[in-house]
């Protein structure tokens, strides 16, 4: 193998090693040693890709923020419309949050006090739920309801479901998701779409 | 003034300002020379009453419980009925976790690993919000959705408000909440008392 590919591999090892501390024992009391423990590096090895615990919870941030823009472009064009999309999409953030430790730290580093964290992926989902609903008006699968209206109720449920996840995996169950959307659909939702809708997710075509 | 008096004094005075430094700079990294000089009172008195900074914890805990119970407590007979409760309530909730730093604080605690914490607000609120709407069933003011498919989207949106309004106070507003019960109560509320519900709270009778 040669180096760059080590190295690397080394780095990705040490994202989730770090990931996975700082979601069992939080932020502020992870250990490096832990992390490079658990990646099975040594310390020198970590020192020489991350500079400290913030450099490493910075590398961890950024890699769920790759992992949230993946989730939302995955279910573009395959939904039939967008409120569709939004659906499909949530199912797919929430089985996500509950198997990838990576995902789940990024939002909860991302509101961390002591690393002055800004809610990095929590603005990324804020802007992409609102851009989905103005993009269902615009299609008119919308029922007469403001899309701004809508986003804030949307995004206020998803991030409980979060954040209740971390602690209990059945607030990021697809039951838990689906009975959501199944009160929330006939509210949103113009007639001539919702018995179309799929409360629980749509296949892909 | 008498000596158990005072006590009580100091004593709820170092729970508040536990709860502020808990709040700004999280659990973990609180200093207890910080919670004592923000309460004016020496180390000495703070560890007469708290013996660790875990104790303060669990008092901070606790006094928020008391206090979300009177919340809780505080809207009952005087709403009409328990869907307008419901709603009476929640705002009260949101209202009084962007002024009240030990309510805010005490809901932060219990997400807290590091404590081992068992989220016992959220688990009083998700309890209470979940017999309301029982109750509300009974009284027949509720459509035909089954109170625990609304009770986990209820808990979920209240939870996010919460979470967020921690860094953006927006999120705790009087609009916001108004909005979320504005898109809801049209598929919550029986017909017939649909018209009377008043989405951003109605006055005590």
């Amino acid at each position: 193998m040669a180096r760059q590919q080590r190295a690397l591999r080394t780095r990705q090892a040490l994202i989730t090693a770090a990931a996975t501390v700082f979601d069992r024992d939080g932020f502020s009391m992870a250990s490096l040693t832990a992390i490079s423990s658990l990646a099975q590096v040594s310390n020198g090895a970590l020192h020489f890709h991350f500079v400290n615990k913030a450099a490493l919870a910075d590398a961890v941030e950024q890699a769920a923020a790759q992992r949230l823009e993946s989730i939302v472009t995955a279910h573009e064009g395959a939904a039939g419309n967008c409120l569709q999309l939004l659906v499909n999409t949530s199912h797919d953030l929430a089985r996500r949050l509950a198997a990838d430790v990576v995902l789940r730290a990024g939002f909860e580093l991302g509101r961390n006090r002591v690393r002055g964290a800004d809610q990095a992926l929590h603005h990324q989902w804020h802007a992409w739920v609102g851009a989905a609903l103005e993009r269902a008006a615009g299609e008119g699968v919308l029922a007469e309801v403001a899309p701004e209206t809508v986003t804030s109720s949307v995004v206020a449920a998803t991030t409980g479901f979060e954040v209740l996840g971390t602690r209990d995996p059945q607030w990021l169950s697809h039951a838990t998701v689906t009975r959501f959307w199944q009160l929330l659909l006939p509210r949103l939702a113009a007639a001539s779409v919702l018995g179309d809708l799929a409360a629980g997710g749509s296949r892909s075509r």
